[in-house]
């Protein structure tokens, strides 16, 4: 064998190690989450554990490592393998500065510190909170530190953790822009509105029949059952291992049927992306979706401009209203549509309409930011959240459950998160704009399915899997990251109305 | 460290190790029977097959073999250590002597031998398959040679791999007791019967109905929803891992609604079993049912002994009736316990009656002895077969499909396996005598749960997991195998009536 096959099996049976522990953790996960026993939580959280130490183990292992250095010398290397050694690489990188004692001891903190951040919002009380949010950012400051190099510093580090190549100065820009621009349009249009939630919108909704609309909409995005589950969870997700085993959750209340339908749309946007990625890349590092933003924009793209549209619904609003005669039977489908896309100023991100999300997004992106910088110190969080909330969303936040306290990710170390979520709506509406050219979606839409729409974005995002980094595939489909096609959208659809 | 306590402490990494494989395996196969999408089965099984590796390789790895035997020279050793490093020992032996070559050629003979068996079967031609049971039979043959030793032989040597220290002596024994017995009865009783089914049994039952009701039988039988699941699958079946997380399935049919009920009666026997072993041995090489033998004491004793009792049906017969109103609303309890408990001469074994089904066993025990021994040949196998069924049971067997070829078993080389169904549901008889000394059944089942026989069986059965070999228990609780109880219940049963 010539040495450059030697480094490629020694490099494949590293990774197939890894494919292993990563398709065991994989199952494992999604069995905890969706049907495991109470009383088996403590042995399957252990070996979730050993399962990410075997991973880790090898990710940390000189001669993996030096494999990995090997084969990126050889010039004729094919060019997902070379990827694949890249993007190992990288990650080592991330770590190799950080002392060992100091990130195991942030793990043990991470543990405690979720624990403790549900204890503070069901009781109200960011004092219990503070200290570990305290040495939380601590530590992120000292990682900034630990991985400074000549070309990445600051928060920058943390923003590339979540989406690769992402920066400050990007996302500056980007809500530069929103605040601008969305901040008084929507002051202006939220001024003389009531807050009241047509009755339909909370009437009870039969949860068998929502199980069965689910299977409809999952239809209309063309889900492969064959190569896909749907299943309940208390929080929906999608998670997948290569493109045969596609898995996605939906939550149903009967109080809020809508609920449902939405998050069933987006984690089909997810489920979409990953049933479409290229069949040569399974069992391949590179064989998932390449990014949170694009995740995102895809997610975003089927719940929200797909999902919302009145094009879509007047094939699928007969249908809806048929399975709930008593309740929808006389509400019209611009009724209906006009539900669906209401904008109102509120506290909670997760439950906030289209429109004014990415404000809240700004909201912690700032902080973060500032907190990163050394601008803003946590002692100072709670008013200067109060503070954002009522600049940019008009409205006084009356409790800590309801503000600062509100989202996970900070308790789990996830600083670098947020901006994910809104930088991948606005692509969404950039990549929707660029597909309006090729394909015509109204007409598309109007057959009762997405097939041309999946076409599209296989094409053009999906196929790829992560065989090239995020921003890549989107420059290639839709250019660099343009907020005034979001904010265009935004405000477009709302003056159509 | 002192020298013992290091050895400890390598064999119970060694352990670890194998939990984790273990409890990954049992994850994977448990998601693979009930709900992976059908594109995802190639990779599973790729996966499932790298697990056993894994764990093949450490109970063959010499520092591990040599770890055991140090440990086992130390008298001051624990007794669950002990035992756990003798099974490891025991484990070991049986395959150290086969040649490596011989033993892989095997595992690749089994994979198309069971796939050569369903088509065998379907096309219901034996020629199909002969090649295959022949070269498996000339394996098994060569095994026993490999294996033979001072203390084991012959056909013991494959019964101990399926029941530990079952003897070919004490199945003889069994046996021609059921022989002498059984046969002459069943002629007798079943001369002069119809076989007609009553409507009430084929008739159409609704599934969701049928799902509920499995709730109110596990509720029955005091199942512990908070360590346990139910699920369906293909076949029912019930898999654990320690006694947090014990799952079983059911199938149902429209048509056949005491299939549903049996099975979920039969898989929560076994269920019961793995929920009652002592918390102590989670996670330790004992933590399971200790022989197929005990299981199957366990789940035809809740199937049968209980499940088809008057005593029993005499709380949930009401409620099944409501449940199903237009079908059983005319059947009276007395009509309902006659029908779940006729004899009948059949050809298929696992549709066969309490009565009957052990004659089915001792068909295939012969056989599968006179195989072993070279007193029989796979070319006059389908004869044999056809014989016995006409003596025992006093039918033609019409096709292999409905006779020689109708179990998975031999296809997948599991000779050896049969016998512990029918000394499984012996034991179930022996031990319910005992415990009718000891505690009022009917009082107890009157209360409408089985918490006072469950709490004997976990004393005298379950808590002890695998901590002693399998005869060891069942002698201290109801003394050595003697075939009368089994023969006594199923007369004295069926002169009942």
């Amino acid at each position: 064998m010539s040495k450059i096959n030697e480094l490629k099996a020694k490099y494949k049976s590293y990774v197939d190690e890894m494919l292993l522990y990563g398709h065991c953790g994989y199952v494992l996960s999604w069995d905890m989450e969706t049907e495991a026993p109470n009383g088996s939580v403590n042995d399957r959280s252990k070996y979730l554990g050993e399962l990410s130490k075997k991973g880790f183990q090898i990710v940390m292992n000189p001669d993996y490592i030096n494999t990995i250095n090997s084969l990126l010398e050889y010039s004729t290397l094919d060019k997902i393998t070379r990827h694949g050694c890249e993007l190992a690489k990288i990650g080592y990188d991330k770590i190799k500065n950080i002392p060992e004692n100091e990130y195991v001891e942030f793990q043990v903190l991470l543990g405690q510190s979720q624990h403790i951040w549900g204890q503070a919002k069901r009781s109200n009380n960011f004092e219990l909170f503070k200290p570990y949010l305290k040495k939380i950012v601590e530590f992120k400051r000292k990682e900034i530190a630990y991985r400074t190099t000549a070309d990445k510093k600051g928060y920058d580090i943390l923003l590339d953790d979540f989406e690769p190549n992402l920066t400050q100065k990007t996302c500056d820009k980007f809500f530069d822009y929103l605040r601008a621009n969305l901040v008084p349009y929507i002051n202006k249009i939220t001024k003389s509105k009531t807050n009241e939630k047509p009755a339909f919108v909370t009437a009870k909704y039969n949860l068998d029949k929502q199980r069965k609309f689910s299977r409809t909409l999952m239809k209309s995005l063309c889900f492969d059952n064959e190569r896909g589950v749907i299943k309940e969870s208390e929080h929906p997700f999608t998670s997948n291992f290569n493109n045969t085993d596609v898995r996605f959750t939906v939550h149903y209340y009967e109080k809020d049927f809508l609920s449902a339908i939405f998050s069933c749309l987006h984690e089909l946007g997810h489920a979409t992306y990953e049933q479409q990625i290229d069949s040569s890349l399974n069992n391949t590092v590179c064989s998932g979706g390449v990014s949170m933003v694009v995740h995102e924009s895809q997610s975003r793209m089927y719940e929200n401009i797909i999902g919302r549209s009145k094009e879509y619904w007047q094939v699928y609003y007969p249908k809806l209203q048929r399975m709930f005669k008593a309740n929808l039977g006389n509400v019209s489908l611009d009724e209906f549509i006009a539900a669906i896309n209401t904008v109102e100023k509120t506290l909670i991100r997760i439950e906030a309409d289209e429109m004014t999300y990415p404000l809240h997004i700004m909201v912690r992106y700032e902080l973060e930011r500032d907190l990163m910088s050394g601008k803003l110190e946590v002692d100072n969080i709670e008013q200067a959240w109060n503070k954002k909330i009522k600049d940019y969303l008009g409205i006084d936040v009356p409790s800590v459950a309801l503000g600062v306290l509100q989202d996970v990710h900070w308790s789990g170390g996830m600083i670098g998160y947020f901006p994910t979520y809104a930088i991948g709506s606005a692509y969404a509406a950039q990549l929707f704009a660029m597909m309006s050219k090729d394909i015509d979606i109204p007409a598309s839409l109007a057959k009762g399915n997405t097939k041309q729409i999946n076409k599209w974005l296989k094409e053009k995002i999906h196929r790829f899997g992560s065989t090239k980094y995020p921003n890549e595939i989107l420059h290639d489909a839709c250019g660099d990251l343009d907020p005034k096609y979001y904010v265009d959208y935004l405000i477009g659809k709302h003056k159509d109305k």
